[in-house]
């Protein structure tokens, strides 16, 4: 009997780890860069933190759940940790947590990042997991909606972006307007729906009641259609949202941040408000979003806090890894130095210098295992080793090795007690 | 109504994030001296792979396993993604994805690191979390039973908790023996305990018959007067076993590591054979325990892979924190520039001339939501500062900036276009 990963789910091995490190490490250098702070949350929250801040009617909550049941139950039968579910976004955690710590009373502006994995049970596809991986900001505050703000938040996920080596992605943002003009739109778009709705795929058709604007991004080509043949404008937005919202591109100009404007941008998250916006390769098939963001000035009033403001993005990490094609196989790893060294003699001495080299910083290795030098200098060229010790057995009667540099194959006989400083000196 | 974390998991936020972050860049750090690679497996696997690799009859199995279920069912009415389990540890995931991945034909020898969350239904205490995190390593490959390698990774766990700074604990070594050794083992425990098993607890004698090992264990004051009292010795170990256990003891005392050694350490998991450490420490109440290991050479086999020898360890993130006792109001963060701009005039220039520090990677941030001089200020002094930027009316009039240097409270006015310049030769 063999096991197997969960369907949707991934190992991540040597040499696909490298570029996962490579873009964190790269993140973290960023965020550090713009002074914001990593925060992590459980795995697992309450179930109904992610209805209330998703809407219970996003597709999400409704069909992509993971739920957690303990095989023990409590004195009345039930299992033990029902109610609780696996983490399918980030911001609703942050921001719970954020209510939770007090963190209004004790900072004017908060500036989250995360890096970690979130689930949800939806049937794998290309660019779809049922783990993945996102990279996201938050930035909660009271009295923060400046658009300099999503400005600088929409700033920091294109140079996120580039920093992975990313070029070839397209950035488009649009404006839902304030709670009060979400809910004219929504009025509006029934209206203009309503004569239509038998030509909507069976998903919209749900959607009509629950929630209108999904019908707006939905890849199905009738519906792209329908949607095409609206005659929708920004006329229900406010004058305050519209000026937000030239706001934004004025600044993203200012920065020379290109963008192109999506009436049918709309995020599937009851959250938004205001700016939304999202990044989408051009070099990914139908799953094409690298990541999307944007502002949600009622979330975290909504769950239970203060009155503040807040912004925020995710980017996917499996897309990222997608959409950069990656050549994994240019990936080498490297050591400073591996020994070799005959089982019968000088294995205990080898491996006290093993250990005296590794105490010093330098990365080494030995061929426990044995073998002939040859199969063993395999190992050596596999580990990508600079120098290689050879712990032969004249070498060990007169307290000696020989070093080999793997650059130009030169070797030579040294005494034992200087490898280290020889080494330092080398490396 | 306000959420809350689920109970037994943590926010980890600033200013303990940091002491994370530190702990996780050291392990890097050394593993990669060390020579050994990450891998991720996914935070959930197929129930049965723990009940294989734990033992049906291990605590974690009865009693801690927390379980998916999706709230969708399939065509006759079963949860979706039911018969999996949230990860109790690391090691058999590893090997999952050892065997998985072939990975026996493509290396000798494989060394492996990971960092992560584990997940275990009990009942939260102090050192004792429902989501707990853990470093481990797993040593996997074919022909690789030898002392030198369990020194190596008993060597590695000791050089990591002395890297996080930790110097009161101690190492704890056992062997079981060989499998055979360990059956043989288990009948003489019985016919020791037998007439003594109504002065053990009720787990205990649970224990008795399932996995009479871990009364050795039991850290109940009666069991442990029960085994205290029963004439044990090593005379069920075979020779091989016993020679084994000296050459490890060996290697241990030619690296200096010091250790105990403790026939009462047995591990409550079925899969060790031969050598078994723990490292406990002397600051902690009864969960002392900082990370454990040993050597299981027949897991691999009996989860489905080739007959292959392993060695492995994982330490607790959270009880090596609690051990330090780190003094986290010690931590204080640092930026290079805040910059200070009136609301009114000069936030667009200030707002440039911060993404373009930030593009150069200078550390820096803005005071987005405005207020006086004097409670930007305050905004600067919490972020760390080392340098303030002031845009005043005058300064904007100029195309000039005020720049601050917070160390010694000098400040000087230069031009906007020098700036970026001005701060390179500071920093």
């Amino acid at each position: 009997m063999k096991f197997t990963l969960p369907r949707g789910t991934r190992d991540i091995l040597y040499p696909e780890i490298i570029l996962w490190q490579q873009i964190e490490d790269t993140a973290r250098r960023i965020f550090s860069v713009y002074n914001y702070r990593e925060v992590r949350t459980p795995i697992f929250e309450e179930t109904e933190l992610f209805e209330r801040s998703m809407g219970e009617s996003s597709d999400v909550v409704q069909k992509q759940m993971l739920n957690l049941a303990s095989q023990r139950v409590d004195a009345d039968g039930k299992p033990l940790l029902s109610g609780f579910s696996l983490r399918p976004e980030g911001t609703a955690a942050v921001v719970r947590s954020y209510i939770q710590n007090n963190l209004y009373k004790k900072e004017r502006i908060s500036k989250f990042f995360y890096i970690g994995p979130m689930f949800r049970g939806e049937r794998p596809q290309k660019g779809r997991l049922r783990q993945f991986h996102q990279i996201g900001v938050e930035v909660i505050g009271a009295n923060t909606a400046s658009p300099y703000l999503d400005a600088e938040v929409i700033a920091l996920s294109v140079g996120l972006l580039k920093s992975f080596g990313l070029k070839m992605f397209k950035l488009k943002i649009n404006t839902l307007g304030s709670s009060s003009d979400k809910n004219k739109f929504s009025g509006i778009l029934r209206s203009l729906l309503e004569p239509k709705i038998s030509l909507l795929c069976d998903d919209c058709q749900q959607r009509f009641d629950r929630n209108v604007f999904r019908v707006l991004d939905c890849k199905n080509k009738g519906c792209r259609e329908v949607v095409n043949s609206l005659d929708i404008d920004y006329g229900y937005l406010s004058e305050g949202s519209i000026r937000y919202y030239e706001e934004v591109k004025t600044i993203l100009k200012d920065l020379g941040i290109e963008f192109e404007e999506s009436m049918s941008l709309v995020r599937g998250l009851d959250y938004y408000t205001h700016i939304v916006f999202e990044i989408a390769s051009d070099s990914l098939g139908s799953q094409d979003a690298l990541g999307a963001g944007g502002r949600y000035n009622n979330l975290v009033y909504e769950l239970g806090g203060p009155q503040v403001d807040a912004v925020g993005f995710a980017l996917g990490i499996e897309r990222i890894l997608l959409a950069g094609s990656y050549e994994e196989n240019t990936i080498t790893s490297h050591i400073d130095c591996f020994i070799i060294s005959m089982q019968s003699v000088g294995l205990r001495q080898a491996f006290i210098l093993l250990n005296e080299l590794r105490s010093n910083g330098i990365c080494c290795d030995l061929g426990y295992i044995g073998g002939s030098i040859k199969s063993q200098m395999r190992m050596a060229n596999k580990a990508g080793a600079r120098f290689v010790i050879i712990f032969g057995e004249e070498e060990v009667r007169n307290n000696e090795i020989t070093v080999k540099d793997m650059n130009d194959s030169s070797q030579e006989r040294i005494s034992l007690s200087k490898v280290l400083q020889y080494l330092k000196e080398k490396l």
